[in-house]
């Protein structure tokens, strides 16, 4: 299971590796500010290494405490290639587009982390179940319990990632463009805010007529977010 | 200037780094697909690698033709690694949380794009000065040359980075959950579609009063696309 400590007010160490240099300021190493925003994006950038060279593969995480798992094929090479390897795992949410009076100052306004470690399989069975229902529950609170159970060959095709959070940094920017000294020149400025959210469900075809969406589902869509 | 050739109906070569093993069915070399999503998002993931450990950089990116570009500090960390360098680039878009009966067929809709090459700094001043304009046209068209022209000492400070497309893949899913052979399991399955939309515009703080919205933007924010 995973660590209930150190605390998240204590911040992750600053190292060669992960210290902020470039708008020092927007970044942090709060332990807090880098669990808010793995939370907040169900999707995340692996960078391993094969032959020494760079792949980034987007995958869905979730976290635990100071652990980032994620799952895929058992015979996966991002997996076999990330498994006991120091990895980068990098969430990244876009909040809006800056538009400045020159273009130097153009932006966009963000929140993401940079988590790095060593990812270790999951082997242990019990723990391989809870990390699968975590994966479920933490997207679809109440879901678990109400889906066909799993087969042991499932579980055996499956392979779970997990790794804990050596260093991490979390850097923002949410402001407005930061050149109002040039606020008499006569073009529009300001911010396009992005949003994402839930349109409403597609249901399956051949789903039959008495099943309906569960409310848990209906809600997350009606909140405006996507998780 | 990017390449017109090869034309975008020949496919990228399969190597033994590209080639899709899993659900290959998903996977593709076309070139007019890889192209489609790399201009479909505006925001990249870029892997490289520092002392043999990756890193995983989130950035803006733009195409013309063959090339990727994206830009930054001229004395950026990440630009200087990835300088002369093997990169990976990749391209992800979240469109659906796609719900199964059984846990294991839970999956997600998206396209994503994955581009290899080595990355090469843009140093003649004709072609930077295009590329800066490109990056601010393909987001905001119409807008360089409402702007504040660029200073000598914006463009030093300012390094572009481009990388001829040597190999790519993309890797689409669209589709219901995979398991309708077991619709009668008495759980709501379905696609729940996520989309990302501009908000209202919110200008910045200091603007003359007579100055409004541009059309293309509002037009922009109107369409439901982010770009
Ligand atoms: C939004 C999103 C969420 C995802 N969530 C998960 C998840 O939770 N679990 C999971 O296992 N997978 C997930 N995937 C798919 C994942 O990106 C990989 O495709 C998959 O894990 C197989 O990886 P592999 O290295 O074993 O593939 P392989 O087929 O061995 O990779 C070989 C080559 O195929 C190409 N390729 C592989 N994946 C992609 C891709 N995504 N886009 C373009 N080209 C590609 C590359 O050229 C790569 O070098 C997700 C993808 C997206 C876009
Ligand atoms: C949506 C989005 C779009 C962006 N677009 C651009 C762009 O177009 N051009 C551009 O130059 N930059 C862009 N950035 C910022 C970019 O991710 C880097 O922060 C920036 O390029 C500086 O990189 P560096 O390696 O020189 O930073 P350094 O400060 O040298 O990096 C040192 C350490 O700081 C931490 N760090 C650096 N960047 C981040 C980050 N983004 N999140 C969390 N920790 C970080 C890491 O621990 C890293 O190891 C964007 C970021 C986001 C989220
Ligand atoms: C001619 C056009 C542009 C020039 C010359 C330029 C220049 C720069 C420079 C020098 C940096 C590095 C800042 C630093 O790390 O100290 C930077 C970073 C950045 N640029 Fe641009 N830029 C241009 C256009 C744009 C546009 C159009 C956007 C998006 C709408 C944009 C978004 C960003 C972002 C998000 C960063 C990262 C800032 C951070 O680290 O928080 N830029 N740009
Ligand atoms: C107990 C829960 C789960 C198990 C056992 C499981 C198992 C697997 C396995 C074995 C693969 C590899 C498929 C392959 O490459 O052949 C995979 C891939 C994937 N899983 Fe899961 N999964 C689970 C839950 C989920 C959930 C909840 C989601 C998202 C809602 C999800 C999204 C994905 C995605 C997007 C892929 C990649 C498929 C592709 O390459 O196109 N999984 N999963």
């Amino acid at each position: 299971m995973a660590d209930q400590y150190p605390p998240a007010t204590e911040d992750y160490p600053t190292t060669e590796r992960s210290r902020v240099r470039r708008s020092p300021k927007r970044g942090t190493h709060g332990r807090a500010d880098v669990h808010a925003i793995l939370d907040a994006s169900p999707l995340c950038h692996v960078g391993y290494v094969i032959n020494g060279a760079p792949y980034v593969t987007p995958t869905l995480h979730w976290r635990e405490g100071e652990y980032v798992y994620w799952h895929g094929s058992s015979a996966s090479r991002f997996l076999r290639a990330a498994e006991d390897m120091p990895v980068s795992l990098t969430c990244s949410i876009m909040d809006g587009y800056v538009l400045a009076r020159s273009a130097f100052n153009h932006s966009v306004n963000y929140r993401s982390a940079m988590v790095f470690g060593t990812a270790r399989l999951v082997d242990d069975p019990d723990e391989k179940n809870h990390a699968l229902r975590q994966l479920i529950e933490d997207l679809f609170p109440g879901r678990w319990d109400s889906l066909r159970p799993m087969t042991t060959q499932e579980v055996k095709a499956t392979s779970v990632l997990r790794m804990k959070i050596d260093e991490a940094t979390a850097k923002v920017r949410n402001a407005p463009p930061g050149d109002i000294d040039e606020a008499d020149y006569p073009v529009w400025a300001g911010v396009l805010p992005i949003k994402s959210h839930l349109a409403p469900a597609e249901t399956a075809p051949g789903m039959p007529g008495n099943i309906e969406l569960p409310q848990a589902l209906a809600d997350l869509i009606a909140s405006g977010r996507i998780r």
